[in-house]
């Protein structure tokens, strides 16, 4: 690792825009392979090929170019990851780890062989008849998810009883884009809330966590995340604090692994969902820890060591900006600014579109409710949902 | 101003380099006039005009294209840009302002005329006649000061007694490339220490101040800094922030405004030189403040509303990383980051040579023994000074 040293970064989006900056303050040069010349992280990135994430010649081509290859999302085909493994190439997280988040069966299947990890009842679903019998036992409504190929929401059925059963294996095969996907079929949990931890690794195995946060999600996409989580008792936050920090260790995660987890009304936690970049639930960490996750997942990819990921102040909260009616974020950013000094305010760079996220706000101090109460109308200001004199 | 609004920097050093990370933040497009291809900012700009930014034809090109201009040094000559302000164009800091950085005489005038500001005795010396009789008058030994063209101790001299007089004339011509240049004999402070206060000021008038810090300079070089100065009475950081203010408002500076000051053996304090631009000595903000100078800075280029200045922690130490016999910065980060997880670190992409600023190391924290331990023990390992297993 040296000032020479160039990280790959596959994928253009925010993830890969929010790495630049601890980027720019190492002296290591982020290379990026992206979508399109107008996505986010294209819009900064000094060095930008513009290029098919599923053509294997182009990543190929990409990656002989870089020292290590790292992500802004998990959608590379495995075969093509690990075609440059076989070759030699750095590739952090590598393709084992990362078929945990790309493939949730596997996920499922592996965190409950080798770690018992607590799950929502579960099972792979082969067919209809088999999704049905899954609901008829554990009880409707329940969830279908698609193995491969979900985001924000897509991928994800909610089946209300026995006659919704053919919607997953329909929608999903237009969706699969040619790699196998399974129907797995999960217990409906009527959570109380949901949480989420951030864990970063490292190749030589040093392992940092933040603090866990409640996250909330609106159709899928994240909207709010408060840390820490208000509430949550100190021997449960270390409990999931160590599951997030063993499943990282299990499965060889280098760089961050975010843990989305469903709290039940009895207060117990079940795993949702497994992510193996710099995720939306952490992006408080830019401005509220003492080492944002972007900076921690650029050391771990260089194997440096990890910076403290403590919160600096009592609480911090984040709250997405999804595209509403307002077309000129900057802008509106005369109002924000002058209502609230202390606001902190992240752009994506990315045109706006209803409900596609542009951005985010993050406010942090000593009373919860006023930073929340600050971001939230930060946020919705961005958003269009209130303009002045409003509250 | 929005999201296409392109602020144009001239000058390519670590101040332009570290505008970038706001500026993606705030999704506002940064667009260089770099002395080169490879100096510090445009190794990470995405727009980059490699020109020389004393050629007429050169920024007048380079500014059609920009909605707004500002600068990493003040070195643009003032006729440049005049011309720019007559066609209309924006220029943050403005001319009329910005001379008063550029030319140390005109800032002695103007302070002393308009605000009675405290300065060390002074005089304009058309020739060594009148430095001598200046130094004779004051008592030596005496400093001496080129009007234009100073930086980093250049351009200013130590005379130990009238022998010396002639020096300053000598020297001075020979770096003036062409431009008048004026001396003037300043009274040797024997100062007890250096301050320094950074305020900002957007061009609708709104101002904030940061915190008064210490500073050390040695052979003129900004080497350390700590904030809040230790020891400072508050009535007297209070003044010294009315002066900051008080300067700004008096020389419609937009942006940032570093007033550096020494403060003598009995406590009063007499201003040394003034900056237009981020200044080392409010590097600490990046990570040590609710908002940094950088940001700041474009806030108020932008004629956005300004962002709290405060200090996040009770202390915050900045020390520079010059270049010594360590030429791999990013590799030294092995031990640096695993001895200290609270480290923080900005290298400016710049080659390394012996004495030339290459980064600079920030910690903050309650015990200011513990903070600047760590920056200086971090530092000197960076610049090759002490080597594994000394403290």
């Amino acid at each position: 690792m040296s000032r020479s040293t160039t990280i790959g970064v596959i994928g253009g989006g925010q993830l890969a825009r929010m790495m630049y900056a601890p980027a720019i303050a190492l002296d290591v040069n982020l290379r990026l392979l992206a979508e399109g010349p107008d996505v986010g992280a294209a819009r900064v990135f000094k060095d930008v090929t513009v290029g098919d994430y599923t053509d294997e010649a182009i990543v190929r081509e990409f990656a002989a170019g870089c020292d290590v290859i790292t992500f802004d999302h998990e959608h590379v085909p495995t075969r093509i990851l690990r075609g440059l493994v076989d070759e030699g190439l750095l590739v952090r997280p590598g393709p084992e780890a990362l078929e945990h988040a790309q493939d949730k069966l596997l996920m499922r299947e592996r965190l409950t062989r080798t770690l018992d990890a607590p799950a929502p009842a579960w099972r792979r679903c082969p067919d209809e008849a088999a999704l049905r019998a899954f609901g008829d036992e554990v009880g409707w409504p329940i969830i279908a998810k698609a193995s491969r190929g979900g985001y924000d929401g897509h991928g994800v059925w909610k089946l209300d009883g026995p006659q919704d059963a053919a919607k997953p294996f329909a929608e999903s095969l237009d969706a699969s884009a040619g790699e196998t996907v399974q129907i797995i079929g999960e217990e409906f949990v009527d959570f109380a809330r949901e949480l989420s931890v951030i864990v970063v690794r490292s190749p030589s195995g040093q392992a940092v966590a933040y603090p866990v946060s409640e996250t909330v999600q609106r159709d899928g996409v994240c909207r709010e995340t408060i840390t820490p989580a208000p509430g949550l008792p100190d021997e449960q936050a270390a409990a999931i604090t160590k599951l997030g920090l063993d499943i990282a260790d299990d499965l060889r995660v280098v760089g961050v692994l975010a843990v989305e987890l469903m709290q039940r009304t009895d207060g117990s936690v079940v795993v949702n969902e497994l992510a193996m970049r710099p995720h939306n639930t952490g992006h408080w960490t830019i401005d509220g820890a003492r080492t944002s996750q972007f900076e921690n997942h650029l050391r771990a990819v260089l194997d440096l060591p990890l910076g403290d990921p403590r919160l600096r102040d009592d609480w911090c909260v984040m709250v997405n900006v999804l595209g509403g009616t307002v077309t000129d974020l900057t802008s509106e950013l005369l109002h924000c600014f002058a209502r609230d000094p202390r606001l902190r305010v992240e752009f994506y760079g990315k045109g706006v579109r209803p409900g596609r996220k542009v951005g985010h706000v993050v406010t942090y101090g000593e009373n919860l409710d006023d930073v929340l109460g600050r971001a939230r109308h930060a946020a919705r200001y961005l958003m269009g949902e209130i303009r002045e004199g409003q509250s």
